[in-house]
């Protein structure tokens, strides 16, 4: 089932400018999705995801419909959620690079049981099943919901803020 | 016009658990909502918050059917979100206990020209208008419109992570 509320038009760069500022006030972690199609590994660096719902244990993060790694992302039953530490800023920029095979080396990264892409040496990995897909304007919030999940209980959690990538 | 995805059931408490486990891995920014749909200010601390699309300016959050600010976050039509400095632990707290007037001492707030409800100092504050409600489970994405915005430039940022507020 997917909603579709993409009626939205565009506004003008004054508000944009005035919206991007406000949000530098606003901290968010670091993940990156991860999944494969059918077609190879597909990732990207994003800091939308949020947990919507405990039980039923639902997320939701978003993605331009002008992705690169969208029409992948379209047809994925499965994506992993990989919440990235403290040290793995070049993974996040790695991840959010045009242009390059994201999961050529230095990127280290392994499949999981049922086949999923989860990069190594991460805080935490969370696989989910897509659920929904919402269109806002140009933009789709993904609904996605707990199947397996692992963590590390030493991990540290790398933050974006203020056009910059930080650590807690 | 608001979709309606709640056809969710609940799953178990293991999966919730494993769910919120992970989710300690993942830093999120502070915000208080808060807003007067005719009967006086509410607010409440929210850590859901993500700018979901520059151009058109549109930001997400999302709330829980059994909050007690659902009820009339439902009526209104313009919401503030109100960007927390790392100083401000206090009033996220404040914001998110029940069954206090949270607007009450030692809360210090104002009412912009409009009359919509915003807490004094601030990182920054936003201005925006309710545009849709998309029913998931028993949540309530949100999603609004900048009409106003304000920030301070020097302004510090709150953070929530692994069950603790923190600063940048």
């Amino acid at each position: 089932m997917a909603a579709d509320l993409s009626t939205y038009k565009q506004q003008d760069a004054a508000a944009a400018d005035r919206f991007r500022q406000v949000f530098r006030c606003h901290p968010a972690g670091v993940v990156v999705l991860t999944l494969d199609a059918g077609r190879g590994p597909v990732g990207f660096t994003a800091t939308s995801l949020t947990s919507l719902s405990l039980d039923p244990p639902l997320l939701s993060f978003s993605i331009s419909k002008t992705s690169s790694s969208w029409p992948q992302l379209r047809d994925a039953d499965i994506i992993v959620v990989n919440f990235l530490g403290a040290n793995q800023e070049a993974v996040a920029r790695r991840f959010a690079t045009s242009g390059i095979d994201r999961f050529a080396d230095p990127t280290r990264w392994h499949r999981l049981p049922d086949g999923d892409p989860v990069l190594d040496d991460v805080s935490g990995w969370l696989r989910g099943r897509v659920e929904n897909m919402i269109s806002v304007g140009d933009q789709r919030i993904v609904i996605g919901r707990l199947e397996d999940s692992w963590f590390s209980s030493e991990a540290s959690s790398l933050v974006y803020h203020d056009g910059c990538y930080r650590s807690l």
